[in-house]
């Protein structure tokens, strides 16, 4: 049902010029720690010694969630679409340090429980008007969980095709951490209780109602599919326990990947996105660099998962792609050492004595 | 003999509106996590609701050390003027990130055992052509620290009389991870292996080496001023193990505190800076913003003691400034948010239902 994707690890024939390169800067071997890897990793998807990140672009997917109805999250669903204006009017975390850094921000609609005005930053690719509660019922058809991957594959082809080489994806949607706990669980195994957190700030009690009801859920999901979740292909996963929001970040990074275009994961939620993209293509994870390691608890346990070394650790827990946005310009760092630093020979120093 | 400095903790009186302000900022309480803190201290520092970062500067402080003569570094004293160079034909690490960032650079030489030609971005203030091998004598004269810390001094009134807002600082001299390594056991009494580190690249022979030379060092000095290193004062502690550039770096440190100004601490070598300018004057502490945890393992430690959330953790060890170059953007992000971000009430955006 889901499209394929043909996606190829980046190749290897590269790897030793752009360890060369990134040696013979001046300075300490290996001393850049962290942009080391990152520079050798956007060298590698590019496949060129001088990569380049100068044309980014922040695409937040926004969606309500059916499962609010539960009462799983401090915020009533009525901001999904009041922080949407909030990010097409400039206003919000993720807005402003897109300014900061001059890096152009696109909100798509992808199920806000709402009707939303027209508008030059929006992009229009309503799937429903929220999905269902999934403690009920399944939280979504087959056709409208394509609808909602192809949201994002479109999106990425967009940006692609006017030249983006750098995709940073964030999402709003009242709810959706516990959607993202409901669906790590069911795509690793984690338990409720390990996969939910506070999300905006739910107190002890809170959390363990979250968890409860993602264990009532998946229960539910596991009669009605008569499979253990263990066994979900992403098309089932997606129909149970899916959001909007997230499977069209799924989609938009198994898009980028497919083109060859290096894009950056956010917080907890994006990561579960792309842990769901990994089970429709395992490369996919080649191309994602993560931003940060959030506040929330079991983002710590998937990026482990994951094998990931977040650039951050800011204690955010703001989702937006906010987490994204603020390590854009250290990934430009890596790019701008590797491409501009003068080589030990280019400036006349001389080496270590070793 | 060393100058006074009076240095005021910021004021309080302006705390609950800050955080209020941080508060009601479209996001839940407390979601930007580090960022929230780096903007309270920065509207503290500058006593405003409205911190302004937009005119930093990054001095680079650099100097050559005697006590290379013991063989406790991987490069040659020679690469100290080398990379002095390669900072002002702008291939460095720390060159290419200001130019990212557009933040000036100015190097200062305090000691660089070369003759170095006159540079427009060269700041011209050798106190002497290197320390003394301080493992055999005292590194340096009573009147050559003082120099030192005058230079630092200097440096940040023209900066500040400039205009600028925000100090970061750097150093550069081969050997100055060992000379930090031997003024922190003597600030605060570690033991020399665990204040060694591998510096440039040392392997396990070569960091034990150092700690014995920190070891023999410091019993020489003790034996020379007839004092326990715990009883020096911070007068004979740079007269005995000092360093021209730690030194200079400290009292730019503290004239930018006494001045008012925030500074970023750059990694180890600039931490030990402050550790002893907190010995002269402990409120400088107040005004440090520290950029990053560095792979030197004894700045774990250091940070551990100064009580300091460092931004970043990058696995750096290079020095001259870079870790807080690469921390600026992420400081100006902490501004931004709390000077441009909607509130709760401009946006029309619900609050908690807690």
């Amino acid at each position: 049902m889901f499209q394929q994707f043909t996606i190829q690890a980046p190749l290897s024939a590269i790897d030793s010029e752009l360890q060369q390169k990134i040696d013979n800067k001046t300075k300490p071997l290996g001393a850049l720690g962290e942009l080391e890897k990152i520079a050798f990793q956007l060298g590698k998807i590019q496949q060129t010694v001088m990569p380049d990140v100068s044309k980014p672009k922040m695409i937040v997917f926004a969606a309500d969630h059916g499962v609010v109805a539960q009462g799983i999250s401090l915020f009533p669903q009525e901001v999904t679409p009041q922080m949407v204006m909030n990010f097409l009017m400039g206003g919000a975390a993720v807005s402003v340090f897109c300014d900061q850094h001059n890096v152009p921000l696109r909100v798509v609609d992808v199920g806000v429980n709402a009707a939303l005005d027209d508008h030059p930053l929006l992009g229009a690719r309503k799937v429903a008007m929220a999905s269902k509660d999934f403690s009920q019922e399944a939280a979504m058809t087959a056709d409208e969980a394509a609808r909602a991957i192809q949201a994002g594959v479109d999106e990425a082809d967009l940006a692609i095709d006017d030249g983006v080489n750098l995709l940073m994806f964030g999402e709003m949607g009242i709810g959706n951490t516990c959607v993202s706990s409901c669906m790590m669980t069911a795509l690793i195994g984690t338990s409720a209780s390990d996969s939910a957190g506070r999300g905006t700030g739910l107190d002890v009690a809170g959390v363990s109602h979250k968890a409860k009801v993602i264990e009532q859920s998946l229960k539910r999901a596991e009669q009605e599919t008569d499979q253990s979740m263990s066994d979900w292909s992403a098309q089932t996963l997606a129909e149970q326990v899916g959001g909007f929001e997230i499977l069209a970040m799924a989609g938009a990074m198994l898009q980028s990947a497919q083109r060859g275009t290096a894009f950056v994961v956010d917080g907890f939620i994006c990561s579960v996105a792309l842990l769901f993209a990994q089970k429709i293509a395992s490369n996919v994870r080649e191309y994602a660099i993560f931003a940060h390691q959030s506040n929330e608890k079991a983002h710590k346990l998937l990026l482990e998962h994951l094998n990931a070394e977040p650039i951050l650790s800011l204690d955010l827990r703001l989702g937006e792609g906010s987490g994204a946005i603020l390590a854009y310009p250290l990934i430009k760092s890596a790019c701008v050492f590797l491409t501009t630093m003068a080589s030990f020979e280019s400036a006349g120093v001389s080496d270590s004595t070793s």
